[in-house]
Order: structure tokens, then sequence, then C-alpha cells
């Protein structure tokens, strides 16, 4: 296991995970993905796995937030995961923003081929090719045309966990892969005013789960009228602010108005007798939170875990002197282990037969939120030796195992709060207000990265244009704080 | 919503359901799913929509799985869902029996056709096709190969909730579909030994979960060499009987020996510092266990679900004669489902504006367990009316609320545990011994369905050949409760 070896040799602090932040925050990225074993690149082109510790991590966020999407009133269910090309193009036809890289199902049976091994079979050719759902829009509106009737038919609300595929040729893991997990809601309402409460309640719902789950400040907003998804009426977005100073849209919800449920024939008879098209909203989360979580927390000696979310939020490291005294440590750290358990702290004790210095790494390395230290002089004592990843060493100490249970959960709960606040300050001071455009160049020629604020106004102007191509920045939103006076521009994921 | 409306017109009984399941037991099964609002047919050939009533059972069963899965110390993970071709080439190799018929995917854009709509762009042709997962074998191999080095990595269990897809014309909701839903477990360990132990705790996992939570007795059994799965040293099944004497296998658990660890190159540096292949098992288990649930537990009024995985355990349906009483009546209603709700016990008041009459046999047909119907005396008397899904109106009874609260969880334990027993004595009835292959062809000449038992030796006999052919019949398992001296056959789905 990769430890920072070279600590020893130097006087100059090293770090585990290279390169630093400051040096290459991209590859200090995959590297902190690697080190922590959350994930790798698939043999498969474009398209990623989720090792056990990253899943555990999108098991932890999904639980949370189904359980909030329940108390929304929404149900879930699933739909197929092919799409008939027809159904696109009906789409395509409206929409002019349409997404055509998508996976493309053309037979159903593979034959050996002439110089052996499989083709597809060319007398097994669909008449209609399918395309693996890069979204459902089409096949759940399909549906919902169905099942709503009448007035007494809605609101329907239904979501769908799932897995996507859009080609993507540039990807990186959880930010932007062929294929994502994601969560994708549809709700369809008699009322105007329904549906745009709908949509608002629903961000909520994200809101909820990026600050108080992955403990990451959030900036909610609308997005402006050339960033909305093609064929809303309004888009809400979450932009996060990420530690290289690059925003990342965190969800979309979105006011599709009557555009949907007309070019998909949702309506309802309504208690006047008259047939009225539905007003619908969709809402999407995806595994890139995952991505959001490493950029916001993590830093030069690896993953730092919100512990609300952790996959495990203590680990328990042994360290033995000698093998006389190794049953007497083990025991003592597992019934640690079992205590932790029964008062609903997920704790892992690492019991395998690697060397303590490479346990402790390992631990720092995936972000455990607190690592507990325990050898012979502890267990003499009924002690252990804590220490918070986020403080790092400077926070460790020995205290009584009495102690450490009474205190734990709070303790968690105030590293959760702790990760929320260096977000929220983090995320601040990366706003710069700029009065005209001439400061907002000057703002991006001084800055690689952060968010200029401005009059929403000012992005209708020609040179704002100039602007956006000179630098990449692209308006993220209109925070609702500023009432949707003034808008947020900056570089982005 | 369609209820029993003749009853009132003829003194023959009718029921919720057409046709009864003696009458048609395949289209009794369809009306069954289409009356709890389950599932339907989706306009995707081959493909079914899981409705949220149907899938909240799916959420249900998953979640009791997954907590016995991860304390089987099974971690899991999430790999893609696109397999390269060449990756079953190398299977088709070495598996005779390999199911070709899947869906293949050939291009990544969609593009304007000279005939309008869209069409696979001809220049975004793959080099080399995907097929989608019809399982998973290959692509977690290639990765247990890489991520297995040391002893020390193993024992490596991993498992992944996921769709499947394979491609299927003759489809039935729920028991065979193009796509489906499932979790598959590969297991890998040093010895032997372990991997055979392995293949029977999965195995047990799942005799736990079709008995304790879908209350349905399991034949748990070996597979004779002719059905085990192909590449499989062994495979093990629990075998289900179904109300129409047909069997379902409700799931296999592979011992895997080292064929695939050999063709996927799955390796380990041993103690001794020598190489061996890894020992390999996989197990899965899929949304099928529905449509068992269906076959076994369904009656000729509809559904009738488990209480341990019933979306809702318990109905509350006001019954309102004058809308000047109907808020005293909604109100208690509500306090009842709070006050269920506190005690663990998932309820659903059912306020919508339908008729009472409709709403009680939409609960009957959605096979609720348990149906409470409260009318302004039983506010006025602190009581409520009760039924049991599975006794019909000989157990409507009139109780108070408190001694209602206080006897809804046995009371639901036990109509799950009467479910299971009536499943087992049902299960024992339809299996009869045979002497030999004469008495099991006079068997079968005189039943359409059911399970012969006969001596293990008899199937390796010419006439049995017959038998197969002639009754449509196959081995289904050597049932551990004979010690694998016995086999049973019998028709299956």
């Amino acid at each position: 296991m990769a430890q920072p070896q070279k600590a020893a040799q130097s006087g100059k602090p090293k770090t585990a995970i290279t390169p630093t932040r400051e040096e290459n925050f991209p590859e200090w990225y995959q590297s902190v993905i690697k080190a922590a074993d959350m994930a790798e690149n698939s043999p498969v082109r474009g398209c990623m796995t989720f090792k056990p510790y990253g899943y555990a991590l999108w098991e932890n966020i999904q639980r949370s937030m189904d359980s909030l999407i329940k108390d929304a009133g929404v149900q879930n269910a699933y739909f197929p995961l092919l799409i008939p090309v027809s159904y696109l193009s009906k789409e395509a036809e409206h929409v002019e923003g349409f997404a055509k890289e998508c996976a493309i199902v053309t037979h159903h049976r593979l034959e050996k081929g002439p110089k052996g091994g499989l083709i597809p079979a060319p007398s097994a050719e669909l008449e209609e090719p399918f395309v693996i759902r890069p979204t459902s829009e089409t096949i759940i509106g399909e549906a919902m045309a169905r099942w709503v009737q009448s007035y007494r038919d809605l609101p329907l609300k239904l979501n769908q966990w799932c897995n996507i595929m859009r080609w993507e040729m540039r990807t990186r893991m959880f930010l932007r892969t062929a294929e994502f997990l994601w969560q994708e809601g549809h709700n369809a309402f008699a009322t105007a005013d329904e549906a745009q409460d709908d949509a608002l309640k629903m961000l909520e719902v994200y809101r909820s789960v990026y600050e108080n789950d992955l403990a990451i400040a959030t900036i909610p907003g609308e997005k402006t009228a050339d960033e909305r998804f093609p064929g809303a009426d309004r888009t809400f977005t979450l932009e996060l602010m990420m530690q290289d100073g690059k925003a990342l849209q965190g969800c979309t919800s979105h006011n599709l108005g009557q555009n949907f449920s007309k070019s998909l024939n949702i309506k309802y008879q309504g208690e006047d007798g008259q047939e009225h098209f539905a007003h619908t909203t969709s809402w999407g989360f995806t595994s890139r939170s995952i991505g959001a979580t490493i950029m916001t927390h993590a830093d030069d000696d690896g993953m730092i875990m919100p512990p609300r979310v952790a996959p495990y939020q203590v680990t328990i490291i042994p360290v033995v002197r000698d093998e006389a005294g190794k049953a007497g440590v083990f025991d003592y750290c597992d019934t640690l282990r079992a205590r932790l358990k029964t008062i609903g702290v997920r704790a892992h004790f690492d019991a395998s037969d690697a060397r303590a210095p490479d346990k402790m790494w390992a631990s720092i390395k995936k972000g455990v939120p607190v690592r507990v230290e325990i050898g012979q002089r502890e267990v003499d004592e009924g002690q252990l030796t804590m220490t918070r990843r986020d403080l790092g060493k400077d926070s460790k100490k020995t205290i009584s195992v009495d102690e450490f249970i009474g205190t734990i959960p709070p303790l968690l709960d105030s590293m959760q709060a702790d990760l929320l606040a260096r977000s929220r300050t983090f995320t601040d001071s990366r706003i710069h207000d700029v009065r005209d455009l001439a400061a907002m160049r000057d703002f991006f020629v001084a800055e690689t990265a952060g968010f200029a604020r401005c009059e929403a106004s000012l992005t209708a102007q020609p040179e704002f244009e100039k602007i956006r191509k000179d630098f990449s920045i692209t308006p993220r939103c209109l925070p609702f704080a500023d009432s949707g006076q003034k808008v947020l521009v900056g570089r982005s994921y």
C-alpha cells in the first residue's frame, strides 16, 4: 500500500496524494479516488466501475434521498432501459438541443463470425432500433399519458433509480462517464402553480442532501434562459463551488410547464368536464455528487468523508508489538466495534494482517472521519487513541473508552457541521461582486476561477459574449438569495 | 374500478378476478397483476414496467435480502452495463450452452435519416460492438483477476443490484421478460471447501427470504448434471411449487470450482509462494420472485401480500354516510394511521374520493393483509372493523382501536406464518413418490402437474428420456432432505 515514504527523508512535509491540489487539481482528483479505492476506469470505454467503498457512499446518499423523496409523496417505479428511436424522433422535432450521442441497439443475436469470434447476426437486425435511455422523459411520459385520465389521477409523482447512458468521449470518473447512476423524478399536476411549487420543493430535497448529508454548501438559483434544459419553462439548480474555484452543477429541477405534456399528450379531464394538459416537472440527481464530495472535502492526504454518509465513521486499528499481546488487543478492538454498533455508529475493525502504519494511512486516504488506535497501553488503561481526519494530528488524544462512546455521536455531528461551515466559508470567499463588464473581465484576467456576481442584466450586453468566450465562463445561476436580480458567472465542470 | 358486479345477480359466488385459477391459470395470473396495479407490459417489446405498487414489493424484498447479503460479508459494487463482445467470445469457446440472444449495441450516434426521423449514424459504427449484460460473470471476472493478487485479497465477495437483458420473445410479466432486475453475487476463495460452503450459505440467504419474507415454502436441493449452469461444478436451487402444480426455480447458487477462474485468469499467490487459481461461486435472485409470490398466495379475488414485505400492511377505509360526518371519520382514520406508524406498521389511509365499496375491492385485489373500515358508529364507540385478507369475511370483526393497536403486530406475524404453512402443506401435497418409471408415467398421465419423486438413478434410464419428452417434465432437483438420493421431476416455468 502506497504511503508518503519520503516524509522521513526531508524536512518538507510530504503528502499521501501526489500531485497535490495546487500542483495539478485534475490529477489530484484521480489520485484521491484511487488512493481511497472508490472506483476505477473500466475496460469498457467511457464506463467506470464503482468499487465497494465508492458504492457504499452512493448507497448512503441514496438511502437518505430516497427517504426524502418518499416523504414528498413520490412513488418509486421502474421503466424499461430501452427506448424506441421513434420516441426520440418526436422529441427531436421539438427540441433543438437534443443530444444525439447515445448507445444504439440494432441487433438481438450474436453468431459465430467468418473469422471466428462473435458478430451481430445479420438476420437478427431489429426493425426499429432502440437507444439505451439517456433520460426517460419520453418513455415515462408515454405511461403518464395513459395513467392520467381524470383530475383524480393527479398529482402523479414518479421516481426511478437507474442507470443512464450518454456517449461521452472525454470522461472523468463520477463527473462525466458514458454510464452513470441517478434518480429521475417525473411529476404531473393539474395546475401551473403546483408544478412550480414542486420544482422548488424537489430542489429543496437536493439542497438538504447536499448540505445536511454531504456537507457541501450550495447556491440555489435559477438557470438563465440560455442555460435552461431544452423544453423547460424554468430550470432550477444548485451550484457548488469546488476547491479549484470551478462550479459544479449539483442537480437540476425543471418546471416543464405544459411543453412536455403537449408533446407527450398527458391530459386530464378536469372538474369542469373539459380536457386540460397537465403541468409537469422533472428533477434529477446523479452519482456525480460523489465527485462533488471529493472535490469539496478531500485534501492532499486523500479523501475526507462527511460522517453522515461515510461508509465507515470510525476505523479501529490494532497496534500490536508482539504476538503474545495480539489476542488481547484484538478482543478489545472487537468489543469496541460491537459497542459502537449498538449506538448506531458504523465502525470498521481493521483486523487484516497489514502493518499498523499502512492501516493508518489507508484510513487517512479513505477519509474515515475518526481513526482509533489501540495498543497494549490502551488496553491496560481502558483507553483508546483517537484522531479526527479533518483536523489531523493536532486532534490526536488518548481518552477512556467510556468517554469515547459517550462523545462520539456529538463529535461526528460536530465534524459534519465543521465540514459544511468550511465549505460555506470557502464558497463565499470565491464569490466576487463586479459592478460592470470591464470589472468582470479584470476579475477573470486576475483569477483563473471563482464566481463573479453582477446585475443579471449585464449578461444581455454584447460584450458579455466576448468575455464568455475569452474565459470559457458561463452564467451559472440567478441566486435565489439575490431575488433573481443578480447572476453568478464562472468556469464549470 | 372493476369489481365483481354480477355478485348480486346470481346465487353463485363471483370472484373479483376473471378468469379464475381453475379456469385459466396463466390468464388469471395476468389479471391479478393488472387488478393489483403492480405492473404492465411496456410498449418496448419484451420489457415490462414495474408500477409503484409492484416496485414497492421489490424494494421490500431488496431491503431484506441486501441486509442478509451484507451480513454474509459481501460488499456491493457496480460494474458497467455494456460488455465487449470479445469477452463473450472467450466464454462462448468454453461454454456450449452459451446464450446468444442479447441486445447488441453497434452505434453511438443518431442522425436525421433520409426519410426524416432518426437513424443510427453510419459514421458512428463502433469498432467493437457491445452487448447489454445478460449476466456479468465476464466483466466482474476481469476486475477480480486484477483485484486478486495474493491470498490476503481472498475471500473477495462482490454483489451488484442491477438490470439485466436477455432477448426473450415469449414473455410473461415478472417471470420472463427481456429486461429484468436482479442481484448477482460473485465470490472468490482460496480453497474448494470455502467455495462449496459459500454456495450453500448464499442459498440459505435465499431460503430465508423466500420462507421468512415471502412466505413461500422452498425445496432446497442440487441440480442434476444436465440442469447445471454451464461451467458450474455444482448448481444449487430452491424449487417452488406454484398453485397450478408447476415448479418455479426460485434462484440458483453455483459452485464454479476453478472453471471460471481459469478462463478469466483469477489467480493468487498463496502462503506457499505458488500461484493458484481461485475457487469461485456465483448466485442470483431476480424479480421473478414477485411472480412466485403471486402464484403462491393470490386467489380468485386478487393478490395476497405476505405481511412482512407488503407495501402496505393495513388499509384504512373511511365509510362516510353523509358529508357532515366526514371530517370526524377522516380525522379518526388519520389518527389511526399515525398510531400504526409509530408502532412500525405500514398503513395506508385511502382518503381518495372513490366510493367505499370500490376502496374495499381495491384493497382486496391489491392483497393488503388487513383491511380496516371506519364509519360513524366506529368513531362513536372508539372501535374499528377489520378483516384479514387471507381469511376473508369470516375474519371480519369489530374491536376497540386500543385492542387493534395491541394485537396487530402479532396478527401480522400470525398471517405471515399461516401463509407459509399453507404453502408448505400445498407443496407437500403435490409431491408423489413413484417407485419406478412406469409409475412415473402413470402419475403424469393422471396429473397435469405436481412433482414425482423417485430414486435419482431412475433418470439415467433410457425410458426417462421418453417420459421427459412426452410430458415436458424436467428433473427439478435432488432435494437436500433426501440426501441427494432422490430426484423431483415435474413441469416448470
